[in-house]
């Protein structure tokens, strides 16, 4: 049992800064701005950081059209803003969400593994890592609204966060579907679908590489709450505004309590997975499968 | 697998002991004598036993007013009861509950870790400790008939049990609310929660603190059953009649092999899990919130 | 994250060589053939295989009346059929069931544990021990047809598969019983129902020794689906099309990683496990409450 120091921040205090957010937080239109605490909208090409900081909060959209898939620059630019406002301290709580509804992130960039030298696909694994490592231990309340479709990576990120809100739309399904294209999910995302879902759960959406409609997904608990797709905004200030009302060392301490053995795990073999990623992907079988993969998406945008 | 000597006990005769026991047990006012294995109720000033020689059980009534807060000389007091009774073959199943009914235990006693010397605080965590160890790897059937809010160690207590039965009242709320007093639960309470409802909801309750009421509770698996608080009693002895059924040597072994990794986590670091508390309660910044928090809790009352 | 080779075979074709399977697969009758990959039923005594080979799948029939007990003999004739298909390109999916409605398996044969001598219990566990592992580890997909009881070593075997079909028949009971008899379950039974059903609801199951009829199996999780009695095999054949349809080698990775750590717990434990079987079951008080249980099935059945 540990007091914390943030035991002195009444709760009452953070509630009435709560109160001067503006409902539109999630859409404002400010120009862009780049800088770590003005007020205004900063970030860069592809993670745009709308700040509050009266509210304490940020969203963070992702806007890497068409797909928001998850390339070595965009991974590159989220994470840095993400320690940005980690080390912010104006910032307590943070909401990841699509900058293009309809499509919350298609997941791992292929085109970063196909055709490259052993040393770019050791540097993409490795952002890869590190954007798991970030947001699956941040310090921040992280809030995941899912405004569209979360497959594999995509998926991945909503998992980190702490809560989980999707819009009710048939099309936006969520899962780890690698199976389904011949790849495996590596262990450390089975990992954090384990802790999510449970072990059988995870054992059979991991094997069939099951995407979850929304109303399956709340079912089996890969996402927390489905809301219609024009609440999910204002049920994710409210869900922030719970979890915000709890003194910040002591949520921090008990969700490091939870999630430091499963990132452990990583840490203790990082060096190990980026070698057997870079081994595996470099063979000449997987690269002739997305050739042929990368291909058909070409023709299917032609 | 394990042929266990157990098997030689027949059912049928521990369900004839059953039907000797009066239906009032739960209630009975027999004057308190000492003693281990007397008819009559034994015990002392803070823990209650309503021994049930004929049936195997007894009752251990938690009586330490106003709320059942977990002092020092209450957990002694409880662990020498329970360590009484675990040694009388004549008993087989103890339930816990209230002897004043709207609290079920408030948790720890913030007054044993507060103007004490370091000498006291490890005294303190040790009983604590204690208290956990025996409950949890109990050979008895524990059966909680919760019949008050059970918040922090209150709802541990009931946690070490094999069933929990919680009173249908909205005021009976149950949860590890560490945090929402800018504490966080040692890792042995997390341990125990995520045991009983999954990685996931432990995660939520505990970064949030959450207090289950009753209908809450039931749906998280927090606790096994919600019934109108005039039934708790009957309840939990048809529960109990059904737990003695099985022969005890291999429900004893079954419940080991399912507790004793987690018991292990904590007996490997006993000593560094004190030395951690006493080193985090002496500090002045700790000392002065529960001070204040203290003298919060007295002008209420005033 | 790994890409399979398996993603070269496309789903299309399994689809289409499915189609071919006869909706009577289950209950064929063509004679008896041994023999590896051959279109006709081969097998043997105690376990009859019809194999399917344009369709990829085999169902393994349990036929060891009156209640398909895991005898010494059975267990190996299993093992060999099931090492037979796993080794044969053909096959990539099996169905397990009972040759006789009424009892999937009744579990371990206590014949086999009463009156022999050390050496055959220690082979007799080490068959055990073995059906296990090659269940759990298989890379085939394996589906449990359950059209009867499977209770104790019978429920483990439907454990072990990657989905569970249960007839709707309030007879047709699943679960670990062991207690009931006095018996413990070993660590890897246990550990095989924590990944199925979760921790807590392990933990009551194990120590009440419960047998789950169909709803209660359903909700617990113990079993994926509770169809009516004469949907159990076109049920059963539709879940494998769906599972049939994930390239095999990524699907085998993901499993391999779902159930890998629990099989090593085992393996690396197997001598030690077999040891404490033999000292156990080699107690006079064991052996005595054997020969008084067997007794008594005798003359019920006398």
């Amino acid at each position: 049992m540990a007091l914390a120091t943030g035991m002195r921040v009444p709760a009452r205090a953070l509630l009435r800064a709560w109160a001067r957010l503006p409902g539109a937080a999630l859409g404002r239109t400010e120009p862009a701005a780049c800088g770590g605490g003005g007020v205004r909208r900063f970030g860069n090409q592809r993670v745009l950081v709308e700040p509050d900081p009266a509210a304490g909060i940020a969203v963070m959209k992702f806007k890497n059209p068409p797909v928001n898939s998850l390339s070595l620059e965009f991974l590159t630019e989220f994470v840095i803003s993400l320690e940005k406002l980690e080390n912010d301290k104006t910032f307590r709580g943070v909401i990841l969400t699509s900058d293009s509804p309809g499509v919350f992130s298609a997941g791992l960039d292929l085109r970063e593994m196909c055709g490259r030298n052993p040393a770019h696909y050791a540097e993409y694994w490795k952002a890869v890592q590190e954007m798991w490592l970030r947001l699956y231990m941040s310090n921040l309340v992280l809030i995941a609204a899912i405004n569209g479709a979360s497959p594999a990576g995509g998926c991945l990120m909503s998992l980190t966060c702490d809560y989980r809100v999707l819009a009710d739309n048939p099309r936006y399904a969520i899962g780890l579907n690698e199976t389904l294209l011949g790849i495996v999910a590596p262990f450390w995302f089975k990992d954090t679908l384990v802790n999510t879902i449970g072990h059988r759960a995870a054992e059979r959406a991991l094997q069939l590489g099951l995407l979850f409609p929304p109303a399956e997904a709340l079912q089996v608990g890969i996402v927390d709450k489905v809301v219609p797709e024009d609440q999910v905004q204002s049920t994710v200030l409210s869900v922030m505004a719970k979890w915000m009302a709890i003194p910040d060392h002591a949520r921090q301490l008990t969700k490091n309590m939870m999630r430091k053995p499963t990132v452990d795990r990583l840490v203790k073999q990082r060096d190990d997975d980026i070698k057997n990623f870079v081994s595996f992907v470099s063979r000449d079988s997987i690269q002739k499968s997305l050739q042929i993969y990368l291909e058909k998406l070409k023709q299917k945008k032609g």
